[in-house]
């Protein structure tokens, strides 16, 4: 039998990361999740990240403490109110207060580690560049050049025993089309978690994440599983 | 008065990051100092590195814990044995086993989170691309990946606030000139510590990060006045 190929996935908790973990499996990999535990107010997206991988059968799931307060200056990571309410124009103009200073650099570099601990050169993650909040670490520009110099960091790549690839399965999908695609995987919305600024881990449903994601899930004509605090 | 453009130096106690940083400050950089404690088998380095700092008049010096643990697979943070003793042909020759998956990625990806939150733009590391083990991320290929990278990364990158410029005054330099260039400086030496198997908080005086030191300070014509324990 031949040895399924490893893939790391960043998990979070939230919509995007269980769609992209599902695909990850789907397309046959045998998959590692990496989750953070970096000082984020919302840590109940920690407990739907394991329910996340336990639901897709990942038996390797790994938490990395880190503390991004150290640095403070995003909504996420100190006492910065979410935004809440925002016009769709508002969501879609400028690089919003939720912003973590060069977060998914920091994931993917432990997710870069991880993966050459135990010779993966598969690493998935769930970023999105149509229906997002204008993070600059979600464009496709950035993953590629996190690629490149993946590729010369590490020992794997310079002595020739495989190449790095930064899997973005949903960059160019809407929140509608990531819906429709995980309700053809089974993925159980359920269990996921995208509010900024939970309320008795429950999602707000008033802040930019829970919009984008109660407007594709209106979009695809479905209604979303997940417990709502209004 | 003008406001002195500031820095972040990653500093881990060894003679080089105390040299880089040394160089920082003459520059004339408001020098902001960023160490981890990841789970090293030599933590007594954060201690260097708090007194290399102090010496300097660094008076911001953060210290971010990460746990490199997690993925294993080094002689830096598992039960691997630190090779003892090995010549120089054997040093200057292949990726050791005291590599650190990815270590320098996740370091600069941390000083880069940093240097966002603070407004700076210039980010030095102490790495060396001559008298060096062999680690991959020292090389100028990657450095100039990481910068490229960096600047699609982030904010202020995106917003045009500034371009983040990733300084390796040491990557062309001998230990020779690193040891002649840091005494100029006034850098204490005495303080430092480059070893990757300290007993007792003394050098081994026989791994290889101990014998390209010695052998910088003995072709600079200087006695290193760091303690051994030999």
């Amino acid at each position: 039998m031949r040895t399924r190929k490893k893939a790391i996935v960043l998990l979070s908790g939230g919509m995007d990361s269980a769609t992209t973990a599902a695909i990850a499996c789907k397309q046959g990999y045998d998959v590692h999740a990496l989750s953070f535990s970096y000082g984020q107010r919302q840590h109940v997206e920690l407990e739907r990240a394991r329910l996340v991988a336990s639901a897709l059968g990942i038996s390797d799931h790994r938490v990395q403490n880190i503390d991004l307060r150290l640095f403070g200056g995003s909504a996420l990571t100190s006492d910065i109110p979410v935004p809440k309410e925002r016009s769709e124009n508002e969501i879609g103009n400028g690089i919003p207060v939720t912003y973590v200073p060069a977060r998914n650099t920091v994931f993917l570099s432990f997710a870069l580690a991880f993966a050459e601990s135990i010779a993966a050169f598969d690493l998935f993650i769930g970023v999105n560049a149509v229906d997002y909040s204008g993070y600059p670490d979600c464009r496709p520009e950035y993953i590629e050049a996190f690629e490149r110099m993946a590729n010369l960091a590490t020992a794997a790549g310079v002595e020739g025993k495989g190449t790095f690839t930064i899997h973005t399965p949903l960059i160019a999908l809407t929140k509608a089309e990531i819906v429709k695609k995980g309700m053809e995987l089974g993925v159980d919305y359920a269990n996921t978690l995208s509010c900024y600024d939970p309320v008795n881990g429950k999602a707000c449903g008033r802040c930019d994440a829970c919009q984008l994601r109660l407007k594709g899930f209106r979009e695809a004509g479905v209604s979303d599983p997940a417990p709502y605090a209004a």
